[in-house]
C-alpha cells in the first residue's frame, strides 16, 4: 500500500513529524490526496482547495506540490472535509471528500467524523485500523470548475515604507498604511528592540 | 553555519523540494526564523504568526512545529516581511522582520526587496551570496505580546449534515447551513460524481 511516493508507514511518520500527532484523520487524509491526485490529469500544473482548516491542509502541503507559501494552496475555513485540485489555467479539477453516507458500515469512523462520542471514549487504535481498512471506500469524488477569481494571482505590486511603523508594505492593495497600522495588528504590544 | 537542525546546505534543499523553487527570500527566512527561535524561551509551547502569505510561511512550518494544519501558525495577508512566536498561554514573544533600514550595504538585496529593478534584472547567485553573509545582520527583533483572541483556539463543536449538499458541517459557528452553500463556494460548478 502506498501513499504518494511513501509506503503507508513512512507516509504516517512523515506526516507525523510535519504535523506533530498522529490525528486519526491523518490516515484518511492520505487516501483522499491520494484518489485526487491520481484522478487528476498527469502533468497538468494543478492548485489545491482545502475546506477546512483544520488538520487536511498538512496532508495537502506534504503530499502535494502545493503549499500556503507558494501560493498554490487556499484554504477555507468551511469546516468540511474536502479537498480539490483544479488546473492552474482551466480551472477544471476534481474535489474529493468524506462521505458520511458510506459510513455505515464503519461505526468507529462513523462515531470520530460526525463527534457522536467525546474524544477521551474513541478507541484510536480501532479507529486507525478502519481508516487503513476502508481507504477510499468511504470517500466520494466530483468533478469540479473553479470560480475565475481563483485562476488569477494577483501581484503584491509596488511596495513602500509605512509611514506608521516604517516597515516595508505593498502600497497598492493597501494605501496609506500597511494593514497592521490601520487597525488589523495581532499585537497587543510591541517592545523596543529585544537584541 | 547551521539553519535549525540542518546544515545551510540542507535546509535549502528541504525547503526547495517543499516549497518547489529556490525562491531567493528562503535564504533571509531560514535566518529569521533560527533567530526567533533561539531568543524564545526554550521549552515553551509556542505559536506562530507569518505577516504574509508568500514564501515566509514555509519557511515557518519547515523549521518550526507551526503549520497550517495544527493551528499552530497563522497567515496574516499583510504584506510584511515579519514572522512572530509567542507563548501559547502567555501570548508574550519575540517578533523578527526584515528591517530596510539596514539594507544601505547589500544592494542587490535592498532592490530585491523594495522591488527597484524588475525580477529579470536580478543577479540571483549575488543575491543568494549576499543573503547567506549577512544573514541575521539585516533583520531586527522586538519583544511582543499578542492580542488575548489569539490565545483561544475555538472548538469546531457538534457537526450536521447541511440540509444543501448533505455534507457534515460545523453547526455552531455557521447555523442553517455550510459556508459554501450560503454562497462562499469556490466552485462554479460542482458535477456529478467522477469515479
Amino acid at each position: 500500500m502506498k501513499i504518494g511516493k511513501f509506503s503507508y508507514e513512512e507516509y504516517l511518520h512523515r506526516l507525523q513529524s510535519f504535523h506533530g500527532s498522529l490525528a486519526p484523520g491523518l490516515v484518511i487524509e492520505g487516501f483522499m490526496v491520494e484518489l485526487a491526485l491520481k484522478s487528476f490529469p498527469q502533468g497538468e500544473l494543478f492548485n489545491a482547495i482545502c475546506e477546512t482548516s483544520r488538520c487536511l491542509p498538512d496532508a495537502l502541503q506534504l503530499l502535494t506540490s502545493s503549499t500556503i507559501g507558494n501560493g498554490r494552496l487556499v484554504v477555507l475555513n468551511f469546516g468540511r472535509f474536502a479537498i480539490a485540485l483544479y488546473g492552474k489555467d482551466s480551472g477544471n479539477g476534481v474535489r474529493v471528500y468524506l462521505d458520511s453516507s458510506k459510513l455505515e458500515k464503519y461505526p468507529e469512523i462513523r462515531s470520530w467524523f460526525l463527534k457522536l462520542k467525546p474524544k477521551k471514549e474513541q478507541d484510536s487504535s480501532l479507529l486507525l485500523s478502519q481508516m487503513k481498512d476502508t481507504g477510499e471506500q468511504i470517500v466520494s469524488i466530483q468533478r469540479i470548475r473553479v470560480q475565475p477569481s481563483l485562476l488569477k494571482r494577483g501581484k503584491m505590486g509596488p511596495v513602500a515604507n509605512c509611514p506608521l511603523c516604517g516597515e516595508s508594505y505593498p502600497v497598492r492593495s493597501d494605501n496609506a498604511a500597511c494593514r497592521a497600522c490601520q487597525g488589523e495588528s495581532p499585537y497587543l504590544e510591541v517592545g523596543g528592540h529585544a537584541v
